[in-house]
């Protein structure tokens, strides 16, 4: 297993073509704005190093039997299952942001017993060529992006319909030794942090989308590939320099555009390849992996800004209030709600034919779908506990300033042992999750990541068994027949 | 194992006094208004002998190695108290109402524990005792009543503080044989299709009020005890002597005033006296045991109503509506996150002392705060797909009057293949579940069995581990000290 | 005007044919099951003698300039329509039922206008016709029931394609003299305690329904008419002879199926007949003018409800507890939202052509739609304020037993300086809210009288101006075209 | 009455001393960071010049009878109440933002009838100072900021507790002349953009807080007064020069404090000092009035963002989902339901006895209350349907870019009608409004300003007559006592 200084150190050494906010990156490691990301991401080896937290960091290999880290493992038990979430949820905790590596988790899951089940029916190969892929990735101890949205264009047409071919990743040639693809990927959580991107479909398909039903392996700084960063709410404090008004200095994410300008995959790192009929399998895979993942992240997102809400409380002596107290507690039992699916699903998880163990995929959605409502309800709860100051507070600079920084001292006193930079400090932080950069990571993500609202309910609609709830129905009505 | 048969025999039996409506009830059994419940109780018999349904039903005595019926059973894993919450779903799903045996099963295992730890701090020997009732109880096959709730009068004063010492069931004379009590238990759920009643104190104690601090067990027709069957939404219903007003025709529950005019118990039967400090324990397990089993009994309930409500769309053709599918994906939703805080905190329970396994309380008491809202919001789900004619239908009398009959058959007719009776009988169950004699079951027991949401809201402040999280948020913040 | 006692003998002249659970009732008027809703209608006549509240309950007639009760009155100002929803707020509080007599209102309003235009566009003369109609109706001081809803059969099928032709009530034959209707009137609020029913069609029609849109009055009582009355939970309590249990002895509602086996009208009382193109227009106004109503009747239930909820705290010595008062503050708030809205859309109504005034439709859709919502939630709060013993007490037979009197004296008191039977009585009033024959009222009647929520959130959408708001939101982002 | 450009003309001359994140800021009307806020404050002026505006727009003074702008009224009826509604709902309407100038006109209003109460109770001569000032700022059409809230340092203890003795601002000095008052105002919206100000307590206070007891208008730019701007998410795109990822080029709002030091006050401006017993009647008519005017400036922003969200749904083809819709139509329901609340406040308004009118107070916090939730669910399903997109896209700059624009263009594109840009700007100004600049108007300032959700809920306990509705239940409970 890698440290997380070797991490960054290979990280340097990949040629990654990234533009951010119209300019192409020298560094990306070392960006200011990029650097927190991974920082997340060296926390996944980092926290592996530590004996206090192996137990949930590690695993061990069912190819090797060697231990690896959990993020390069795929789940041989409910227990691993619950045991990924928990990984999560100590991740969120740690870093209050996403950090980036389950997309690769959930997606070698997810292609694992996919592809499994394709050979098995359609004589294909697919699965031998990953179990070589993934051998090297628990090897080398990779990060991997695992990469689904296409950019999708007009939502009421099927990919070979849109205008342009390109707005879902394609087989643009087949040739002997490989496949050239073109298209892109859009929202790519931590792809610049990623030694490795997997890549699948994002739809069901058809007869017509052939061409699209396509998933590979590359190195994510393949020729032809390059990303375009995208902007978040508050980045560009990032470039100012401090430490307060960031809210969370050390720790962020990130999202890319990855673009793919014809690019070549040799036929080993190829997975599926116009076998139409088994992409909503993979999709509905890796989706129900992710939708579980968010049981854990985000819980342990929730935890730190449950905390700093009380914190601002103590700081401001509001704490003894009784509706800041039972506020408090709503914050806390959402919170443990979205965690109680994400375990449920885990516990409820099942062995696939390849012998790896999937969610139950209910109960997944189930968690899912909380996950796009609770978040937003628990902001909505440390906006209140914070009070306004929260977005009226002046900046660092001026609490450092040598004329007015007393000023602001004196008046953004709360009570008086707590020094005013530290309630400072306490507002951006909630500030940072409910309205910042880690925004992104804990509302939009927590609503569309892993599909959006809408994905979960017609799964749930599949997956509810509705006509055995007609019949217990009729049982009990006295209808017979 | 007894079967059904036998159960109901043996409740014959025995010499209750029940008084119901201002009359004292000779063969509670066969009493129209009592029947229903105790079939209720029945099925916990007869899915036991059902092969298909043994899995859950059944478990092995960690006392004897026999067979026995789950609701005698002390959890021995976690899968134990996994299953526990789907034989719960299971039965709501065949009764679609309260099958009272849970409170049993809970105070089983919860006065085990407790009374273990109890003994080796204290040095008493009611375990042991303990042990001694609970073989019987499993050879026996016997139905118990787990009684916990009293009275408690003036809600700001403490059980020795009351105007009458009676409000809270107390200790009133320790002999050498054993101890006579008096007092009462409220709303007991099924105590009168029980064999035996197990008391427990209802709140944790003090000093002051050691002589309420008493558990012990007792035939339900001792000598002493009387009872006061409580009223139910639309209970004379059963005695119109119809099957479709009635909604479920088949299952109910009960609740009843338990009352104790100086009852006679020997030692060997009782099970904790004047030990007050360990009152809080045994109340926050029995309470953790049944806030966990309300994860799965209302959504076995839950799953009928909505079976219910997807009927009767299908009854009067609005099935195919947007809404009316997604307001089924809704209760869908809502129920599932209920079974997955049952499963959740039963997947992450722990082995106690004495070695059964207890429930994971946080997640337990999140489970129960949820149950007081979304079986509310389901039954709101099910009113509006309904439609008025819920509470506009007549009687099954004016569907079977010779003159009027064709009437109600020609404009109470919903689709043309649909029997109006057919569409009336799955009303009428929405009804008695909402509205009706269910309805105690499925709100109001929702709401305050197993302890009032503000009593969840206590356990979750305390278990939340608030400070923890605010260390989380000092360490994102930069906040050194 | 009439007294209460006048409107009473007034019914009893009448010869109403009336079925109720398989008997044909002698005597509407003294049914037990009847009279409280008879009560309720009594009191909108009670109140307007009352000089406290004759600002409200009376208005000046805009064809005669007497004084007359407020139901008959067409709104001539927008004080008008606000001082309907607080006579309505006043009568909800005053019978913690609903009074029945608002549909007539509501109907009278809406012919009022429809007719006025429809006569313009097509040069018919209904409108002078109909205020013949209205110069009776206010001189004589009668309850009206305005009927709308069709039994409707296939929710899917247009009336005219429905298996049976009678499942909407329409036009069997013309003749020079009048018109012959045959079908039926579903949920009809009061219509045994009326004197005349005033009858609109359900839904917008087409060309193919023309048979269908039909409008007209008749006396209650008319040749053909008949009514199966409908069960409401809880019903028979009232037969009981008590006056704890039923909750609410004084007041309550009734909903009936009004059936028309071929019904002659004669042409003075036809309001409308075959102009399908003014159906949707009378069906809008009529529904608009009945969800402001809501905004009025459900808030002074409400209010009754919420003053319940505290007195049962107050009883049992909860009242101290923050929680507690947390959640009436709760209660409330959602209740004068309500009102708020109905206010809002009362204030916000304007003058139609024929002269009266009309609510705002899109706020008085909103009114409504929020009616179909927290009504739920007040009672479940009311619910959790209440206890579970509200739902397991014994009946009052119990309470007034010789034997056993005694003891449900002691064991369900609260603090110690209220008698049980207060607290008991207090309880039944909130179960007959919730529960029973009132929840019909409280809850049902909230989700689907005036319409059931989706067709709320079509008026919505209709009246939101959407294309507005793009307009807006273009031009903030700069898009210029 | 000043035109928009008088007005700018007329900041430019004034001396304002500000600090923005660490520097002086030399011309703050021309500053990039608060050059939006001047302008939504410039827009009160330029659309009172607007003939299809003036109705709302402007007033009539009760002073000259001269025609003024509305926002420097007193309200004389209701109809000036609902008129102020619907002004500030147009306003929100066309800058989507914070248009400041509401604080000066509730300062107003509720200043005029306490003084007046409070000279005639104390003999004092506050209303006719008053007077003379509102007659110079209805003259000169300035915009006043009413300044309210204390930084409060510990929340546990009173203005005159506190460790440091200015965290309330206070009186230091009474001269024959006038006062000298020290300590700040926080969270002052638009206080740059004013030409005055007008100061008030904070809350009621007791005989030991007198000194804190203090109300005055001040020139915003008189000598000791300084101010420090706070910080908005996002605040610094406005540096960058561009016009697409700002989300709002033209308009925004600013946030700032106040810090009086040592700054002196002729009597002829102070309007209260020491009478600490009318404090609390003008906090409750200020913040009343200020929680009626959030329902109409937040739902013209929800105008906004609702329209902002149909047109994400046109441009990427999503907008004929049933599910988009349906969200589509629970926003504009909610919002209206928050203007319904604004409308009914106003149109329950009364006459004070100075002669202005004042609006519900129970029903203006109901309004408020509401404005604490529902802007947070419009903005959540605002995030839904704009899709994560949101927030994973780059920058404008690299729209731009001459390599790797036409990627941009190319892959986010939506349906192929609209051009990329287009859809940039929509989905960057819902991040504006939800994440970005104005989400500090949108949220936070819905959450705390006027009054944290706590401090209305305290008004409904206060206004809810909780007593009554005890008493209406018993009537109906039958509890005669």
């Amino acid at each position: 297993m890698k440290t997380g200084q070797q991490y960054e150190d290979s990280l340097r050494k990949m040629k990654f073509k990234v533009y951010l906010q119209g300019e192409l990156v020298e560094n990306p490691v070392d960006h200011p704005i990029i650097r927190p990301s991974m920082n997340s991401v060296k926390a996944t080896y980092d926290l592996a190093e530590d004996p206090q937290y192996e137990a949930l960091m590690t695993a061990t290999s069912h190819l090797t039997g060697k231990k690896i880290n959990r993020f390069c493992h795929l789940h041989q038990s409910t227990e691993d299952l619950i045991n990924k979430v928990k990984m999560q949820r100590l991740l969120g905790q740690k870093t209050a942001a996403c950090f980036q590596r389950c997309v690769g988790m959930d997606a070698i899951n997810a292609v694992d017993s996919t592809t499994f089940e394709m050979d098995k029916k359609l004589g294909t190969n697919y699965h031998e060529r990953f179990n070589k892929f993934l051998l090297q990735m628990q090897e080398e101890d990779w990060t991997v992006d695992g990469a689904m949205t296409d950019p999708k264009g007009d939502r009421g047409l099927s990919p070979s319909k849109q205008a342009d071919p390109d707005l879902f990743l394609h087989v643009v040639e087949k040739r002997k030794d490989g496949i050239v693809v073109r298209g892109a990927k859009a929202h790519q959580t931590g792809a610049i942090n990623s030694h490795w991107i997997l890549i699948m479909p994002t739809i069901s398909m058809g007869h017509d989308d052939a061409d699209y039903a396509v998933s590979f392996a590359a190195p994510a700084d393949a020729e032809g590939i390059f990303y375009i960063y995208g902007r978040q709410s508050c980045d560009t404090r990032k470039l100012e320099g401090g430490n307060i008004d960031v809210g969370n200095k050390q720790f962020g994410g990130h999202e890319a555009l990855m673009v793919f300008d014809n690019v070549f995959i040799p036929w080993e790192n190829v997975f599926m390849c116009g076998e139409y009929e088994f992409s909503g399998m993979l999709v509905e895979r890796f989706a129900g992996y992710h939708r579980q993942s968010y049981g854990g992240c985000k819980v342990g997102v929730g935890d730190v800004l449950i905390g700093a809400a009380a914190l601002a409380a103590d700081y401001n002596g509001a704490h003894k209030a009784s509706h800041v107290k039972d506020k408090l507690i709503e914050m806390m039992h959402l919170n443990e709600t979205l965690y109680a699916c994400g375990i449920a699903c885990s516990a409820e998880g099942h062995k696939t034919a390849s012998g790896n163990y999937l969610i139950d995929l209910l109960l997944a959605n189930v968690c899912k779908q909380n996950i796009t409502r609770f978040p937003y309800e628990i902001a909505r709860l440390a906006e209140d506990i914070a009070g306004g100051l929260m977005v009226t507070m002046p900046s660092e600079k001026d609490l450092h300033h040598p004329v007015i920084g007393k000023v602001v001292e004196k008046y953004f006193k709360g009570v008086a042992a707590v020094a005013t930079e530290d309630r400072m400090r306490i507002l951006r932080l909630i500030e940072n999750i409910t309205l910042g950069t880690a925004a992104v990571g804990y509302r939009t993500e927590s609503m569309h990541g892993a599909g959006s609202p809408q994905a979960q309910r017609i799964m749930i609609a599949r997956q509810g068994n509705l006509e055995q709830k007609k019949k217990l129905a009729k049982a009990i009505a006295g209808i017979d027949h």
